[in-house]
């Protein structure tokens, strides 16, 4: 095949995104210039924050522009390389996004080993998605032992690694998800101590009581909104809260209005902070290292939703707001070929 | 005189408190036991947080109970000591609160020097008043060179504290309170570089825009609600927000509604916390010297409005709520003797 095939923003969304939101470009491949590599692509990630970049608005991203190529994490195999560094049949991670092919400046690759751990881990739980629960659980959460870590999205690839090292860390971990098959998964494979369902439950705040007795000392936001508002009805003294998403409220058109939370934090004296991990890139070899041997002793177990196809990468993307997927939501675009 | 007057919580309030939230006693004077001094009250501080505290609810402080003395910062003269550190005649500050003579335990009082700086100071710049602003201000807010500082409520005893202290740390601030005249002094008399009435401007974003084009670094916030509001939407990447008090939301008997504010933390990386002066009590002696120095070479000037007369404790108190003072609110009781 000799054609790439690409998926463009083509109309900002109001509200929800939906087919209608991007447009499939087909084009030559393109031919790698000095510093670059062509890279095939095997798997393409599709993640909660690119709804924000969609959006004209303020974000801590960049947005798309119109037009555009929506960039996203992906793993592909090297075919061509103008950099010694890459050689073809390589495995590389990088940000080139939704298409088939890409002309990468190999300084923003980086090499995947599938002899270490699968190599979609490069785009979960040893990428950007265990890198976010690493840093905002371990350096804003900061869990001790017997407290109680209470993670929303608990279900989403960020999620479950999150509530995997606050269980490593000796706290008592509760997580909030949307079904109750993703709930059995989180205590009968990952160990949680309890969990709710918020779609379930007629009364958010009785029930993370009756799972949260003695309160809730980190809450770690994936989600925002109602779900927020309850568990933030129950933090201790002290309490810390990393704002990692607020997958609720990406497709809101109106603002968003609830209980204001400042007397709670005033009154529990309790810290909330919004993050973003490439703020810690300092420390990634470190953390890399880490979740590396974690996943290697089997401490931490990831979960993937692999969608087939590129064809069906906006399905993928569309189906993280209703909740569809049970940890990393990925699509297969390629096979690597020897 | 032999008789002790005393300003007890009669009925919890709902809502604002009145007249009928308190009730006065008299009693025989108090008999200093082993370990305790009578003291007579020279001055009484009235305090925004003394409103959590005649509620039931859960506080950063304990509740008072029915029937008990109104317990508050207060300065007195000792009378009698059983114990040798206090000698009569000597100046004490203390929390024995709304009464005109307390058989103090000796452990909860501190000396004040009349000599080093007028005694009422140990109510405010020089006591818990400043120790609120240095330790919010700069262990949350870290206020660096050139960033602009924010903070509500400034023409109250802490705020100014915080706008001063800001200064001399190079920022560039901005007071929000709630007259022209409060403005005035902010500016003219104490350096501020800008000011908001909060109460005559019709779009408080609008009018944080012009004084605070380079956007707002740290939010020192001491009001809470739609003045909260309309700095948060202002909030640069890596804001901090120290949460002091709330005073606009303390007599609301509803929830208070307002927008949700995690998306603003998330998207800007910001910090925002509640704190409490008496967590950082082992800094206060390093916290003390700095402020005594400051205050002495005139750096941080300080304004106290000061009632007349013991029976005018609750009109002082609530007056705290109109807004009325301009710095600290005290209620002088008595004069030193010699």
């Amino acid at each position: 095949m000799s054609i790439n095939e690409k998926i463009l923003l083509a109309n900002r969304p109001q509200g929800m995104p939906d087919q209608s939101t991007f447009s499939m470009q087909e084009e030559p491949l393109p031919v790698p210039q000095a510093g670059e590599a062509l890279v095939r692509t095997l798997y393409l990630s599709v993640d909660p924050y690119i709804r924000g970049r969609l959006s004209e608005t303020k974000s801590y991203a960049e947005p798309y522009q119109v037009g555009e190529v929506i960039k996203s994490g992906a793993i592909g195999q090297v075919m061509e390389s103008t950099d010694p560094k890459y050689q073809p049949g390589d495995i590389v991670a990088g940000i080139w996004g939704w298409q088939r092919y890409a002309a990468v400046d190999t300084s923003t690759l980086r090499s995947v080993d599938p002899k270490m751990a699968p190599i979609t881990t490069a785009l979960g739980v040893l990428g950007m998605t265990g890198l976010t629960a690493y840093f905002g659980l371990l350096d804003i959460g900061q869990p001790k032992e017997g407290e109680t870590v209470v993670v929303s999205g608990a279900a989403g690839a960020v999620g479950m690694v999150v509530g995997q090292i606050a269980k490593l860390k000796g706290a008592r971990v509760v997580g909030i998800a949307g079904s109750d098959e993703k709930n059995t998964y989180l205590k009968e494979q990952l160990g949680f101590d309890a969990t709710v369902n918020y779609r379930t439950e007629r009364d958010l705040k009785t029930a993370l009581e009756k799972v949260c007795p003695n309160g809730v000392d980190v809450y770690f936001d994936n989600v925002g909104g109602e779900v927020s508002d309850a568990v933030l009805s129950r933090i201790n003294k002290n309490a810390r809260i990393p704002i990692c998403g607020q997958i609720a409220l990406y497709n809101l058109e109106k603002p968003d209005q609830g209980p204001r939370i400042q007397s709670l934090l005033l009154t529990n004296t309790a810290l909330m902070k919004g993050f973003l991990v490439g703020d810690y890139s300092k420390g990634f070899p470190t953390a890399m290292a880490d979740l590396a041997q974690w996943v290697s002793e089997g401490k931490i177990q990831y979960a993937e939703n692999i969608v087939e196809g590129f064809e069906h990468t906006i399905e993928a993307f569309l189906g993280l707001f209703a909740g569809d997927n049970l940890g990393k939501q990925l699509v297969h675009v390629s096979d690597v070929t020897k």
